[in-house]
């Protein structure tokens, strides 16, 4: 029947272009703005968004932080290359060192990760701005469905692409659409700190991940996610507690409730 | 029957506090943080705090800019003091410089306001981490649909106690609790640039727009509106245009639906 592991659909491909196209050329906008990581998520955002609204339209920012690679930095611009867009590259370390000499707390390693997300974030809106453009994010669904994002950090997007694809089917799609072999290959990381994987925090390979996830998408308990996985009980609860813990993630700031129709609950929009 | 004017209900006091204790003290967390402007929304945001958790688990937090008065920072700083607050200040200059630097199209105006309440919120958030607390927001109803705010910058918070008081209800609520008169009657500002007002930039008093947001939460077309109020229509219009024009930030990005349950849109949470 089923091993609940997520299955790319035939159509994804065309509904996501659509969605691109849908949005990014609305009244008076010029395409989007993709932060490119050199990881798989923002590598295939980029192609999808040039693939459906061309190559004019899509523009590229490298946003690194000190430690970074110079080679995985050249890797990238390279790739922005072969996609024919355009990009642009602009160290965030001096601005990282502002934050730090401002509040030495922010030196806590998940605070400092936190923090040059949202520096990205505001840098990203910056260059939005002045092009015309929305922000695409790169978030997948699994990111989504863990809260392995930073909020108003890389969460802080205008549209998200590739949001309803699972971990394992935004690796698969790569693969079709033919992504460099060093971007499917790269382990996934958010690279907020030195050595930082996804799995390694996350404590569970992908593959299992987004098996359990499926499952919550198809409210199974977590019993019956377990038996069909083969996976413990405990593990299943745990990534199945993660959903839960983050839901602050996927929702509005909530709102008081004083008057009539209230923003975030029952305005009519 | 009605003017259209908002009037404060007489349990708002109680619901704000309950929703502050419900969200506030959840598992883990200590109390908010509250970014102090020297407005009066900021101002009425801690003093609910303060009332409904106690002065121990409220943390106000000044971050002037380089232009921002040294007396108005004396007077906010003795405002926190008043309500028994623990309060920190710290200058977002050098991190402001060190965007300029980085980007100099960050200079444009308004693009250099957004920045400054996206740093505002970066730093908000590490101290948040910090303390244990949650954000909370001094967003009003009038701000939230007219859209009068930076998206993921005062946009950008955990909690909205004051989210659904329009402008003229947080004045009455102001004057009822006996904020500091200098509080009551600074005019209104983002304070993004110098001599910016709100009512300067949106074109309208407060007054009125708030008449013309209590139609739209009554269903009300906007030729009632302005036979009720006495607006000429194309000024009601205006004000009903920029809560169209603004909604995404009210709204979570937007993910292209691919698989069967998609987050934000139907995804069972």
């Amino acid at each position: 029947m089923t091993d609940l592991r997520p299955k790319l659909p035939a159509h994804a491909l065309t509904t996501i272009h659509s969605f691109l196209r849908g949005h990014a050329l609305a009244t008076g906008l010029d395409g989007v703005v993709v932060g490119l990581s050199g990881g798989i998520d923002s590598a295939l955002t980029a192609r999808l968004a040039r693939d459906a609204l061309g190559p004019s339209h899509v523009l590229g920012v490298l946003l690194p932080d000190g430690g970074y690679p110079r080679t995985l930095i050249e890797e990238t611009e390279q790739y922005g290359r072969s996609l024919g867009i355009e990009t642009r590259t602009m160290s965030i370390q001096p601005i990282v060192e502002a934050f730090q000499a401002t509040l030495p707390s922010v030196n806590d390693r998940v605070a400092l990760g936190n923090t040059k997300a949202r520096i990205r974030m505001t840098l990203v809106y910056a260059i939005a701005r002045e092009a015309r453009r929305l922000v695409a994010g790169a978030g997948n669904k699994s990111e989504l469905l863990l809260g392995y994002f930073t909020k108003f950090g890389d969460g802080g997007v205008d549209l998200l692409p590739i949001g309803d694809l699972y971990k394992t089917e935004v690796r698969a799609l790569g693969k079709e659409l033919g992504l460099p072999e060093p971007v499917l290959a790269r382990p996934p990381t958010a690279g907020l700190w030195p050595g930082q994987t996804d799995e390694g925090e996350l404590g569970e390979a992908y593959v299992d991940i987004d098996r359990v996830l499926r499952g919550a998408e198809e409210l199974r308990p977590a019993e019956e996610i377990a038996a069909i996985t083969g996976l413990p009980k405990d593990r299943v609860r745990s990534i199945l507690s993660r959903i839960e813990a983050n839901r602050h993630k996927r929702r509005l700031p909530p709102v008081a409730k004083v008057g009539l129709r209230t923003v975030g609950i029952d305005w009519r929009e």
